[in-house]
């Protein structure tokens, strides 16, 4: 039996048998969960399952039960691939050891999700006693049932002893397992391409198996408008690529709910007054943006000229926009569930203001100063509104060096994601705030394969795997602060067809390492448990970019285990780029 | 009526009306043909094509005249999808106007291909005349009616009137046509990973309709030897990554005919003496292999490190080690029937040499005096090895800045990987030898996307349709050294899932270019025959990354027609990472 990372576990553990903890690939497969449980004690024992004849054991008087049926519903196909065929199969060689999945339950689970992020508790313990008949998954919410079956999902394997059955190795078995930080955000962008809902479907399936809890959703910007409004449905007729490239409500709901059932918060984005250009396609508000005329030319070499940042900013003189602003956060009220609404005010080019003349007079008689502190008074007033459509909504910000002269309230969380080097600052600027991190330098996804015209980005290079896990929020603030990450997926590049390979497995990273471990011990388990991931998504058809060649994932000798705390030196580093030939 | 390019069609063009070049997107739609043809002149009217009533007018008296029956068969479906379908339909609306697609032959088409690529004749001819009953076909060889039903490919598109019709725009037509570079290359790397026959074929498709002529079958290295042998199968049994990583026999025909059949030469190559790792794998042969032992380490920030380049040199003072190349060179002339082929000669790690002390030995008998001799020494012997077992093979070498030292046969074909701005050198230093330019600054498909290991390499950054189409190859050489140019995709995190999307349809630009004009005249349309591949890639259920966002795509106005003479000033160009916000 072997401890691993916290000692509280050492007394538990010390009741089996001792695992010696070497670099058998075989052992760290088996245990290379991603991401690694909290605790974990394990033996040496391994325990057959028969699917067909597994009992899942749910207390059905238990309000909310049903849920968990739901889930299971989900879950059965995955855990046990082909079970009908299997079942259809006479001859039963074995009789199984592990009987049924039993679901401790000691509280209603009526509610998929909390309200409120800070008040969802995704703990859930495992456990198989030395009989091995018995699975054990314990839980405070739903959501943590949810984490429970995702870790279970990693766990059973099919049986290479015996066709048709499964089997889960390292038994008995105790997990006790809690986030170390309760938002491990994914962010898609919708409105650069049009992604599909089979597309999202599947998206919020590998996050949820990865223990992520936020599905961000960066639905329109200026690029296009793809919701469907009641209050203003000639912004979509207008502003989405074409009538097939919408999100009705119903659609909308759908992704919620499926992201409900399995753990993940689908948190809407509305950016104003900047990133809305895509309103003033309506010909009824485009007088309301400004810098609708403006082509900001991009040279290239040689004599090429292209168009570039095409945007618009909502004027904020004008009452108007905070009519179609209403409207639209009505509509979001409606649809979103979540306590959490992201409004954005994000690259607002506050020159704009200069194309509309009585702006001065508008600021004269409120007493505005500045453009910055117009953008502040749209940003005070939205608030207001949103306070007024729903008191609960918590509003998300976005956060960069650009925009550090706003104020914001207290609650207010800001998605940061300038550069790294500049997060330390936070604490100071914002005193009052909670952050979500997703530095540009490390956290997004869309980073290394050009801009929309064939350029280079201001975020180059690509952003490794590697890179993701470099970057740990407790070396810029004090845990308290840091609400957690996200890594964004911003859809220049990005359509339908290559989000997934684009993506996965190197967003994993991101969860891997919010939920479990500050440092990753053991660069050999890391590269493990995201290649056993990839053969879970290739299972489930799903594209992806391998994190290394088929040489090292066949033999894992690439990567080596070593101390973490061992500091070594380098004296080779200024050959690498001679010895390593990678063409 | 309009000619593009050429004044030599000027007197043809006059013949019919006028056609304004306006920037009308469903005008630059139908001339965007990729690549664009060296002579078109068109008129305004449009053809209706019944594809249930077309004929296909082939005299079957020609030699070989079953050959474009089979490449028909291929067409058919791709020309018209869901054919049988529409030709269930009773009612016919409308008598179609385009009733024949005749191929006029005036040669033998026996030879799918020539056993030269210099002998290749890709030149075709497409007529419709001014009653619009006709398209006609022209070529002298197979390859030529390859090339020109790529390019009708590309012009005929469903009718938008008619349904169940197809059309062509901007009749009458005549299209001249032939590639300014005989060799546009796509390199392939199956060592790295593993791709399936399927993809393989794919690619193929892909290529053939834009016109490329090479494939070029990386198909072994250190990582694994995939590849069956005859005269070694424990090579392949102990360095494929398994047995289901195989190309066997009968799968490497099975692509190169298929490479045949759509004018894509099939070349293959076997890189020696470095690069052979995965010879050592087989136990009996390990004792060959130098640098067998060395494990170059990489270290990383943290506490990191992994193994780095595992890499393997043929030693050649063993003359067991001729015997292997022999063996493999025997079965790739056994299979492989083009007469160009490919002996590496790439990143031979000399000092691995020190590890042989009876070297030293082996060089003073025969009269070697440095290492780089002796790999000098290396590449003349299995030359003579290769004359022996075939005499009419070319042979094909890699070249960069390192290997600068060896001498080559004035017949060797030089595949220069080296940066672009040393490409001028070349002339000098191999005053007798032809060029095929893969600068990695341009063409390496790869770049960008982090190492094996995670970490950044050397060829960063990530190179876009727009770096592809940037690289001229007569800015360096004159047009006789040139033997045209290559994409490569090396496939450390390249599997068969990814790669389409990693690949196209940046890719294309290589023979968008080195097929047609030195320098696009005009960016709008560029970028337009790039997105109409997309369309075509996407009706084909390959995936592919965008080469823009999709309000770029859907309006086209993004990208600029201009003047390609006109330089213009740049005076914003400080301002671009400012206003070009582009997260």
């Amino acid at each position: 039996m072997k401890q691993i990372l916290l000692p509280i576990i050492l007394l538990v553990g010390s009741i089996y048998g001792y695992i010696e903890d070497s670099i058998n690939p075989a052992l760290s497969d088996e245990t290379s969960l991603l991401p690694p449980p909290q605790n974990i004690s394990y033996g040496t024992l391994s325990g057959q399952i028969d699917p067909c004849n597994l009992n899942f054991d749910i207390n059905m008087s238990v309000k909310g039960s049903n849920h968990l049926q739901d889930l299971l519903a989900y879950y059965k196909p995955r855990l046990f691939p082909n079970i009908s065929q299997n079942c259809n199969i006479k001859k039963r060689l074995l009789k199984a050891q592990v009987n049924t999945i039993k679901f401790i339950i000691n509280n209603d689970i009526t509610e998929l999700m909390t309200k409120s992020l800070e008040d969802m508790d995704e703990s859930y313990e495992i456990y198989v006693d030395q009989d091995l008949t018995q699975i054990q998954i314990k839980a405070n919410q739903y959501v943590g049932y949810v984490r429970g079956l995702a870790t279970l999902k990693q766990l059973i394997k099919p049986s290479k002893k015996n066709q048709g059955f499964y089997e889960v190795k390292f038994l008995p078995l105790i997990i006790k397992d809690a986030p170390r930080f309760p938002y491990r955000g994914f962010m898609l962008d919708t409105a650069r391409h049009y992604h599909s809902v089979k597309t999202i479907k599947e998206i919020i399936d590998v996050l949820s198996s990865a223990k992520f809890s936020v599905f961000h959703w960066h639905i329109v910007d200026d690029e296009s408008f793809p919701m469907e409004l009641k209050s203003f449905p000639s912004i979509t007729l207008n502003g989405a690529f074409s009538a097939d490239k919408v999100y009705t409500r119903e659609m909308m709901t759908d992704i919620i709910n499926y992201g409900l059932k399995l753990g993940i918060r689908v948190i809407p984005e509305f950016d104003n007054p900047g990133h809305t250009r895509s309103i003033g396609y309506d010909p009824e508000l485009e007088p309301l943006m400004r810098c609708w005329n403006t082509n900001f030319s991009y040279y290239l070499p040689d004599a090429y000229r292209i168009k570039g940042a095409r945007t618009g900013v909502l004027d904020p003189s004008y009452s108007q926009s905070y009519e179609v602003i209403e409207g639209i956060l009505r509509d979001i009220n409606d649809i979103f569930p979540d306590n959490m609404l992201m409004l954005g005010g994000d690259e607002v080019l506050t020159y704009c203001f200069d194309e509309n003349p009585k702006i001065k007079d508008f600021m004269k008689e409120n007493g505005i100063l500045t453009y910055s502190d117009l953008f502040q008074y749209h940003i005070e007033k939205v608030k207001k509104i949103v306070a007024n459509i729903n008191a609960n909504k918590t509003t998300l910000y976005w956060s960069n060096e650009d925009t550090f002269f706003l104020d914001f309230k207290p609650n207010d969380i800001l998605l940061y994601w300038g550069q790294s080097s500049n997060i330390g600052n936070l604490s100071q600027i914002y005193p009052n705030n909670k952050f979500v991190l997703l530095p540009g330098d490390h956290y997004y996804l869309d980073c290394g394969r050009a801009n929309k015209y064939g350029g280079t980005t201001w975020c180059e290079p690509f952003k490794s795997w590697w890179s993701i896990y470099q970057f740990e929020p407790e070396d810029y603030l004090t845990k308290d602060r840091v609400y957690g990450g996200e890594v964004a997926a911003w859809s220049e590049k990005f359509n339908d067809l290559n989000i997934h390979s684009a993506i996965w497995p190197r967003a994993l990273a991101l969860a891997d390492k919010l939920w479990g471990q500050k440092v990753p011990t053991d660069l050999q388990r890391l590269t493990t448990r995201l290649h056993l991931f990839e053969k879970q998504l290739e299972s489930q058809g799903i594209p992806f970019t391998p994190i290394t060649d088929g040489y090292c994932e066949a033999s894992n000798i690439c990567f080596e285990r070593r101390d973490p705390l061992l500091q070594v030196a380098n004296p080779i580093h200024e050959n690498v780029d001679k010895y390593n030939f990678i063409k």
